[in-house]
């Protein structure tokens, strides 16, 4: 989506050399914009019968909970350890470097649940495939995925297998 | 608001002994009640020409992001460190053990803005007053701050001055 591209910032060797980091603080900027990219997160899942979005910190739970809201369902925080104060299912997985973890409430979803995951940027599909498992973990059940962006050449959709996955910008 | 009051979990000895933790995940989990949250907490402000929302990590997101939305105007979301890509202005504040650093890029707000500042829970203040800095910063004015939760016996109201200080739930 054009509107939304024309404003991603690239930003050279961030957080390393030769990374060029995808901004999205402009398009968090502008009102009409977030509202459209809110819309168009959700739009494909209408339909879907979801009753709650997940949303991964930290940038995740900014458009996590604009499309729980654009849905008129519940947002459920997936959080870093140490952060969410009752009982907790977890999973760790790999980064380039070392390891993290993610986890949610026990409580926060249940086997009636149909999860719209939404974070704002799909690389290699590492977090996207543990919060997938978490919310599985949970009994409920991942209808789909969606991103504002998708960086395609590191292949998160490989990771991520079946799951529906659903970003507004490609790169 | 009682509506809020009766969704929030009390969660003892989190997050260490003797602390009691104000949960509000049961309150992102009611789409109707976020729906009340996000348009209480902008509420005094709507006729102040607010031209952004300004919103703490991690929870601050969350609320400020839908706050944003409720008010039409953009997110300027204030960071810890070595988050945000492009140049940044920083305030360092003490805590209770050590120091912490919140961020925002530059050029995120200029002296034409209005800016509201929310977040989850206003306690002794700290991070609300380092977030009122950080703003002016950038030459812009702080209009209020919004906090769904108010701890009143930590006086954060004290902490933040003439800043004018709006909360939905008090303890």
């Amino acid at each position: 989506m054009k509107a939304i591209s024309d404003r991603i910032r690239d930003i050279p060797d961030f957080p390393q050399p030769g990374i060029i980091f995808k901004d999205l603080t402009p398009v968090l900027a502008d009102a009409a914009l977030m509202n459209l990219v809110s819309e168009s997160l959700v739009e494909p899942f209408r339909e879907s019968g979801i009753t709650a979005v997940g949303g991964m910190e930290a940038r995740g739970f900014i458009f996590g909970a604009l499309a729980a809201a654009k849905l008129n369902v519940g947002f459920i925080p997936l959080r870093k350890p140490g952060k969410l104060p009752a009982a907790t299912h977890c999973v760790t997985y790999d980064l380039e470097y070392g390891s993290a973890e993610l986890h949610v409430h026990q409580d926060a979803l249940s086997e009636n649940d149909k999860v719209l995951l939404v974070d704002d940027l799909i690389a290699t599909g590492g977090t996207a495939a543990a919060s997938c498992e978490l919310v599985e973990k949970c009994g409920a059940q991942i209808v789909g995925t969606s991103f504002v962006v998708e960086l395609k050449f590191l292949n998160g959709r490989g990771v991520l297998g079946n799951y529906p996955i659903h970003s507004l910008v490609q790169y």
